[in-house]
């Protein structure tokens, strides 16, 4: 993989398919977007691990063990029991330690001037150790301005939710597109999507998709899962977000190992597919 | 006002503008619905106050001396940077006192299962003290699911995120409808919506309408302001949610009072207008 863009083509407009470690290198990439595929392509990883779990030990032990085998950690810090400032920074050593990302999957989705202090302040003060976060885009290109005004100097990255695991969900047609065109108007700090397929050509967004498992399915509250083969080599997603695929299997590390090898081979035959 | 329903008519067809204390006495409402429309009968007021302050006691002053004038006080307790839970216990008692209704303006977004646990758990365990949050239908009919998993069995309401006062906002035309349409298949939790103006003649729901402001205008981050008059006799809302036209004001109790007033005149022009 090796596909250096042919210069009478624009970027996206780009048809081969580029290895996530020629997307690092790309002049227009996000500083944020291009270390997160860096990484996956160090760890040959683009696992996204969701540790939906209410204990801060349990957690920091997760992110412990799981650590090598992911590019992101994804957390609910709202539904931990006992949070506090100390757990923050343990989990970002642990994130610098074995080289992933933190993403707070706080889908902020309030007018500008709110979701500044939302994500600024309060008890959590998510901007401080939070690598990446996400918004929903129904509130209008302002959440993405007032979440801007304090991720970009802190060179934090946000991703927009074009697209929802869930069933029924609104976030289809003309809404995806509007996410799409709120994201290259401030790729400034958007640096992808959350969502089903792939929304875009431009490979300088990533595009990371939820409700993961190795078997279709779905629970009790609407949500629905999708495979790694589906969403990295059908849909054209980049990184497969997997939560109770791993949290409930009888052994998480090698529930881990399975998702971050299945995700992997998947990307590798894609990108062969594309003629690599 | 007395406008009692003509049994010939369904309600959901019902043209005659009813008061508040009528709708409270509907035979289908959900009973925190009709506890709210009791309040503001009772107190003269449907002042909603949005105090987006970040010290818990600042908070609780001003739902001490604000108290009499509001039949809503709507809360977003983590940009508070000293949340306990002793301050949700005195914040419980100062509702009581005042006989205000509490609303933790969380809009939650998230698939069923998260929603769940955003609402039960984490530090601020939100349905232990706030009788009404709100969430936005992009996930779909799950999300309401969810929450009332939790919120049901503690005589909880919802409302749903109709429309928001935000420029650009997507919350428009198909959007709004499937809104309307989750909060009528739901309304065993769903009491209203948040919107801009009256999304559903059914006098059982109740409309709440935020950016609110004495003169028109908007904020440099996309907040868009109409006045008490134009909210609650032209767009037939129910409920003026008001922030900073009070918060930001020399005098904080004068200025509700003016909300108060203002609010409350323009629903009695309302009923006169039809008929009163």
């Amino acid at each position: 993989g090796n596909g250096v863009p042919a210069p009478k083509k624009p970027c996206m407009e780009q048809n081969v398919e580029l290895s996530y470690a020629d997307r690092a290198k790309l002049p227009n990439v996000h500083p944020l977007a291009s270390k997160l595929l860096k990484i996956m392509a160090e760890k040959q990883s683009n696992l996204c691990v969701s540790v939906d779990v209410t204990s801060s030990e349990e957690l920091l032990q997760l992110a412990d063990t799981l650590g090598p085998k992911m590019c992101v950690l994804k957390t609910h810090v709202d539904i931990l029991k006992d949070y506090t400032v100390a757990f923050s920074q343990k989990l970002q050593a642990l994130a610098e330690n074995h080289n992933f990302l933190i993403f707070e999957d706080r889908k902020f989705a309030d007018i500008g001037n709110t979701v500044k202090h939302q994500y600024e302040g309060g008890l959590y003060q998510i901007s401080s150790w939070s690598h990446i976060v996400n918004a929903h885009v129904v509130p209008g290109p302002g959440v993405v301005k007032g979440l801007g005004s304090v991720g970009k100097p802190l060179g934090r990255g946000c991703l927009l939710i074009a697209q929802m695991s869930s069933q029924g969900s609104l976030a289809t047609g003309e809404y995806t597109k509007a996410a799409v065109k709120m994201a290259e108007e401030q790729s400034d700090f958007v640096i992808g999507f959350i969502c089903g397929s792939k929304v875009t050509k431009r490979p300088d967004f990533i595009h990371m998709t939820p409700g993961v498992q190795m078997k279709a399915g779905g629970d009790v509250l609407g949500q629905q899962y999708t495979t790694p083969e589906e969403v990295i080599c059908n849909k054209g997603s980049d990184v497969i977000i997997v939560g109770r695929g791993i949290l409930e299997a009888p052994e998480r590390l090698k529930a881990a190992e399975a998702y971050r090898k299945s995700g992997w081979e998947a990307y590798t035959k894609r990108l062969g597919q594309s003629g690599h």
